[in-house]
Formats: structure tokens, C-alpha cells, sequence
């Protein structure tokens, strides 16, 4: 098991047990909705490498990052195939669109603010695969065991964003993140009206 | 070396040696353009794999293609950064806005053209790297190698897209594949106002 301690510091809080009491009992959904994050992922990372072309280091970073989210997203629909479970887009969870509706429009303040919310994507992405991971092991060994391998990778794809957002301000980032900490650790906490891989409690 | 001659075979015409000869003679342009076609086909497989959500089949093989597409874009920037070249977006050349054009706007249609389309463009690529070794495994052996490494995934590339394409229509395609291979066959031969991977010659 990698060692996620930098990750769960950088949060503001942890998952809720109840979340991970409802998520259990809906692992298509949960499934469903991981495939549909992987391809975001991958999207994501493919607009900022075509929205900041000359940033060397960024469109590396970016590219292998998309290939590995893309490579997630097979792994998942393949135990969805497994189970007999047709992949379909699900409705969006409202934290995305209330994380990107923080970012600010003007440059570079929009490069900084979209990558560091692309590592609290990340780093919330790992820390619940860790929350989910204990329950798993007994109910569902095989899911356990993909959550495990990915850990490795959200947590060094978090560090990726960073990185790169400290590099776009060319100083430290640490306070805006803790601003957008702030607010995504409400969107964690506070009640939501359906079940996502990134939503509140389903109330 | 692969055995490329299913993709000869499927293209009406062949490079005409023009346009290998002035392209070697641009090998910086020939690589921004190479780097920008591959992130282009990346995207263009995750566009078909939210267009097309319930496909399966096209879902893992767009998948895999975009991440290979991908890997090809870190080779060649990693290339154009050796060269102290920075990669840049170059503007598009005639070809694919004019092979685009022809994709028809009803479905199944609309898949079946984007798929052959999709295939044209990988046989043709493959084709010119084909085209281009001779010169270039004289003048330049590291672009030799690296051509020869991608003409096998090029050609499977156009089989994937190839297969698809009569999944979609549940037929074969040749058919309309010869209408628009006609059609691509006349950017290729036709004189062309600047050099690009896809271009006619430079007139």
C-alpha cells in the first residue's frame, strides 16, 4: 500500500462513513460513475495541453497523465463487462461544477486555480478509494484490488497538478488551495441529492 | 519492417515523391505538424468515445488508440525538444477540413463516414512514413527509426478504425470508402499552398 499521508494532509477533511456506508451498498453506480470520471480525466488533461501548448512541461506531464487515466477507464469497464453492466455517462455530481465555477477567468490566475483544482480531484479521488478500501476487501475483493493500484497513481497525479500549479504561479500555492480546501471540503460534507463517486451524503 | 500492404492497397494513390522531397528538406515543420496530428487523433478518439458512449467495441478501441496516439506525441516532442525546438500548434492543412466536410450528418452515417475517415487518415499516415524512410534513414536515422516504429500501430490503427466502420453499418463499407478515398486521393496529388504531413505538394 502506498504511503497517501501527504494527500490526506492536504485535504481539510475526511470522507464521511456515511458516504462510504451508501457508496457500498451501490457499487454500479459507483462503478458507472468512475469509468465516466477516468474519460473526464483524460479529457481534461488533453484541453489544458492544447489550451497551454508552450508549456514543455506541462503538455509531458498532462500526456501521460491522460494515458493513464484512459488506461483506468478500461480497467473499469472491464468489470463492468464482467458484471454485465452496460457503461452509460451518468449526470455530473455538483462538485465539479461548483469547483470549476471558482476558478478565476483571468491568466494566469485561470492556468493556477484549474490545475489546483484538478489536484483536489485527485486527491479526494485517492483518499476515497483509501476510505472505500476497508469495506471492500471483504465484500468485493476484486474492486478492492483495483482501488488499491490506483491509489499509487491518483496520489502522484495529485502531486503532478501541484507541481505544475506552483510552477504556473512561480511561488507557493498553498493559500489559494486552501481557499478551494475550504469549499470542496463542504461539498464533501454537506448532504447531496444523489449518489457520485465525488458527492456529498445522498440525503 | 510490418507488412504495410493492406494500407497501400486500401489508398487510391501513392505520395508523390514531390512532396517527399520537400518535406525532408522541412523536417522541423514536418515534426510540429506530426506532434499537433497526434494529440489531434487522441482527441478525436475521446470526442467518438462520449459521442458513442454505448458502443463498447469503440469505446476500448478508441481508448487504446488515443493512448498510443499519445505516447506518439511524447516521442515526437521529445524529439523537437532534443532539436531545441519548441512544440507549437501549426495551422491545420486542407486535408482534414475537406475530408471532414464530407461526413454526413445523419446517423448511422455520421459514425460510418467519421470511421472511414478516421481510417483514411491513419492508412495515409502510414504511407508516408512509409514514403519518407528511404531519404530519411540516409539523412536522418533517429526520424527513420522512430517512423518505422509507428507504421505498425498506423496500420493497426486502420484496421481498428476499418472494423468499426462496418460494425457501425453492419456491412462492408467499401463502398463509400472508395467515394472518399477518390476524394482524399485529389488532396494528395493536387498542389497545395504550404507544406504539412497531410498536404499535397507545396506549390
Amino acid at each position: 500500500m502506498p504511503d497517501i499521508t501527504p494527500v490526506l494532509d492536504f485535504l481539510s477533511c475526511r470522507t464521511p462513513q456515511a458516504w462510504t456506508d451508501r457508496a457500498t451498498e451501490d457499487i454500479p453506480t459507483l462503478l458507472l460513475d468512475h469509468a465516466g470520471l477516468e474519460l473526464k480525466a483524460a479529457q481534461q488533461a488533453l484541453t489544458l495541453m492544447n489550451r497551454y501548448a508552450g508549456r514543455a512541461n506541462l503538455l509531458t506531464k498532462m500526456s501521460r497523465l491522460a494515458r493513464e487515466e484512459l488506461r483506468h477507464f478500461e480497467r473499469v469497464t472491464g468489470i463492468l463487462k464482467k458484471r454485465d453492466i452496460s457503461y452509460r455517462p451518468l449526470s455530473a455530481s455538483r462538485y465539479f461544477g461548483q469547483l470549476h465555477a471558482e476558478i478565476r477567468d483571468a491568466e494566469p490566475d485561470k492556468l493556477i486555480d484549474t490545475l489546483i483544482v484538478g489536484a483536489i480531484i485527485e486527491a479526494r479521488s485517492c483518499e476515497r478509494f483509501f476510505s472505500l478500501l476497508p469495506a471492500l476487501q471483504t465484500s468485493d475483493p476484486e474492486l478492492a484490488a483495483l482501488y488499491e493500484s490506483l491509489l499509487e497513481s491518483e496520489a502522484r497525479h495529485f502531486t503532478d497538478y501541484l507541481d505544475l500549479a506552483d510552477q504556473a504561479a512561480g511561488t507557493s500555492t498553498t493559500t489559494r488551495a486552501a481557499e478551494l480546501l475550504n469549499l470542496e471540503a463542504g461539498l464533501i460534507s454537506a448532504p447531496d441529492s444523489r449518489l457520485r463517486f465525488h458527492s456529498g451524503v445522498p440525503g
